[in-house]
């Protein structure tokens, strides 16, 4: 089919998430190779988003498709109850990533999904009920992970499931408090919160379920002792801490997962697009030895029919292979380093540019209105003028592909990019934004 | 690796769906074709439920295997924001095999997240929020999904989401009223179900959501009438009326789609499993064209990142090429109406076969106690002395898998499946009866 045909026929046939039906103008993608896809216009875009922060490592990975056309050859289903190689292999390579506390991984087919069944485990293995996860998080979509989300898209899914607690997030960007350090923003948010799971009952409360950093709502990364802190109060109170590595983990942050980088040991981790880079579904729970054996006696009342899927868990398999094979964290390290420095620099020129947050590949540019107020360029939960939306169209104009979201871009490339191509691509973000503050309409 | 080492690392490093995990004895499967799977030791299968009645086309499908290696090398993923040509195509497959009054097409990853999301659109277009789902269903294990489900696989998610409404299934079986037909029996289900559609508020109720023909909870196939005056309830008070097609759609029941036995249009379709029968993991909503309307100038609040996943969509479009060239829809009918003979033979000859409920490929052979007063072999909800696991294990012991719930065998082999085949395994499952019946320890 040629470029009007796909577009046509997805117009009048598909639904588009988040969006109005109406006036959608889809670009039909042809192929991709690296970090680079290509419309039917032999238009290049860069992925400056790896998508949806899944494709880590680009698009049409060899070893990855290898591995799936070698397993489609094999089998590419069978049912959870039966024992597959690529399943049981693919679990003891992600056990072996973790802390020596982690024991087993229950798969599901994404990041939502995997976030409820660990709530369920949570509340299985505690036998409490109360779920506190944060407000400026995303978890998911469907009504467990969409419970904990803690921003709008949150709202369709409301009135809720009872027990979902919200809590603040250590934004210290948009906090009132003039805190002296880092660490002394890490205790008051950890303070706050002990009294918060106190206020609840901190005997109720089976899980804090967070995002180790921050993903979609704007790069918000932990100030220094503050997931110590939660880890402690989990330890006060017998609560699950469940980290949240769907975008941060496999690699994004510069470390294999998220939570290494402040050196704590959660009791489980979700994941999901890192794992495969989304070649296939997959997601899922790793849990700690001491729940995973807690399920030797007591029924896991969990299960999907795709759960540890053969085809998905195969190109799990070689995902995870060629990171390791090609030193991925290494990349990401120094690639890491100039991006770091391009953000501070954009930072540095740039009037509307309020806040930059960057760790490893993962990393966010916040926009203002005014850098001294730090007034967010669009209110929160709404974009009534499209600003942020001409914003990203213009950047997509320059073959610059990425997502906004509130008053953020999001900046989040495959694994694989050069400093290079870092730079010939932050510099149609920096110009982009000249012209954009010169015809800021505020 | 091979099986002992398979095997061993499952069990080390998996969790197992729906089970205590000591103990657990997972048989490590090598390869499949037909209806037909092995084991590492050699040993031969017939898949007597499809896997979990989702390998409709059966193992080792040539057609779609060619396609996900087809697909694989132009690409796998690219973020539901693009066109991409499979979901585009696969989208307008499917309405084109749907009534007319059906629109537009949202793809999930399987059958719990196009449910979650069929009850999100349903309350968005109605403005509604209660939702009706029936006491012998189940329609997945997430949040919103699993609070459709009327079974225990409901009650680790309780306390439940606000608004979710239950009803009786038409279980004509267990029924103590004496019905003089089956659409005495279709009419009095109907009136109750208006009845308390207006005790909750007709008002207040955005959707009816059903299994069109209720499947693990033992194949209950609407009696004469029902559909059409379920349907008509929905329309005489604006109600959402959502078939859940997950396991009865593409071909099971001998027609497409479960609803087109009883001649009536849905307002939401929800499908998995043999949409693409799992070879890559899809599942999605259809909806009416004017709920579609809905969505052009209204916000659709739902999304996930695997939306439209190109390489399932792929699959799902040579899958459904493959019903169609092979006229499975004939195979179904013929080879279904001799499984329909053999059940009723069973019925006829055992002891503890108190029903036989068949449609198309779809049956199930509910076992008693007694069969006068019907006493279910196992109480519901458990099965304390493990005597359904028991007769599986001997069933699995001759080469015939496939699954039980409460007191009932589930046998929904592949669509492929030929009436010799068909009377080769049906005759395994007869002997079994009879040394079961010959030890029953009842």
């Amino acid at each position: 089919m040629n470029r009007d045909e796909i577009k046509s026929l997805s117009i009048n046939y598909n639904l588009q998430s988040w969006s109005k039906q109406k006036g959608l103008n889809p670009i039909p993608v042809e192929k991709g190779e690296g970090i680079y896809f290509w419309d039917f216009d032999r238009k290049r875009y860069s992925d400056m988003s790896s998508q949806l922060v899944n494709l880590n490592a680009g698009h049409g990975n060899r070893k990855i498709i290898e591995a799936i056309k070698e397993q489609a050859e094999k089998y590419c289903y069978i049912s959870p109850s039966y024992a597959s190689e690529p399943r049981a292999r693919l679990a003891k390579m992600i056990i072996d990533l973790m802390p020596g506390n982690m024991g087993k991984v229950f798969f599901t087919n994404g990041g939502a999904d995997a976030n409820e069944n660990a709530v369920k485990m949570a509340r299985m293995f505690t036998g409490r009920n109360k779920i506190f996860s944060r407000y400026r998080s995303y978890h998911g979509s469907t009504y467990g992970a969409g419970n904990l989300t803690g921003e709008p898209r949150r709202y369709p899914l409301e009135p809720g499931i009872p027990g979902f607690v919200k809590f603040f997030d250590p934004y210290i960007y948009r906090e009132k408090i003039p805190f002296a350090s880092e660490r002394e923003a890490g205790e008051y948010y950890v303070a706050k919160l002990r009294e918060q799971v106190i206020y609840e009952g901190a005997d109720n409360v089976a899980a804090i379920v967070l995002e180790t950093i921050t993903g979609s709502n704007g790069v918000i990364i932990p100030p220094e002792g503050y997931l110590k802190g939660v880890r402690q109060i989990c330890d006060d109170f017998g609560i699950m801490l469940i980290c949240d590595e769907v975008m941060a983990g496999f690699g994004r942050t510069g470390k294999m997962f998220g939570f290494e980088n402040w050196d704590i040991a959660p009791d489980m981790v979700t994941f999901a697009k890192g794992v495969t880079c989304g070649y296939v579904q997959l997601g899922g729970v790793a849990v700690s030895k001491e729940i995973a054996e807690f399920f030797d006696d007591n029924v896991l009342k969990c299960g999907l029919t795709y759960s540890g899927h053969p085809l998905a868990c195969a190109a799990g398999i070689a995902c995870l292979e060629f990171y390791r094979e090609n030193n991925i964290l290494d990349n990401v390290n120094s690639s890491g380093k100039v991006l770091g420095e391009l953000l501070e620099e954009l930072k540095e020129k740039h009037p509307s540019v309020g806040d930059v947050r960057y760790i490893g590949l993962f990393s966010a540019v916040e926009l203002v209105k005014d850098k001294s107020s730090r007034e967010p360029l669009v209110p929160y939960g709404s974009d009534p003028k499209g600003i942020m939306k001409s914003l990203i169209g213009k950047l997509a104009a320059e073959g610059f592909m990425t997502y906004s979201h509130e008053n953020m871009i999001l900046i989040a490339p495959p694994l694989i990019i050069t400093p290079e191509q870092l730079k010939e691509e932050i510099a149609k973000l920096d110009g982009i934004l000249t012209v954009f503050e010169s015809e800021m309409p505020i």
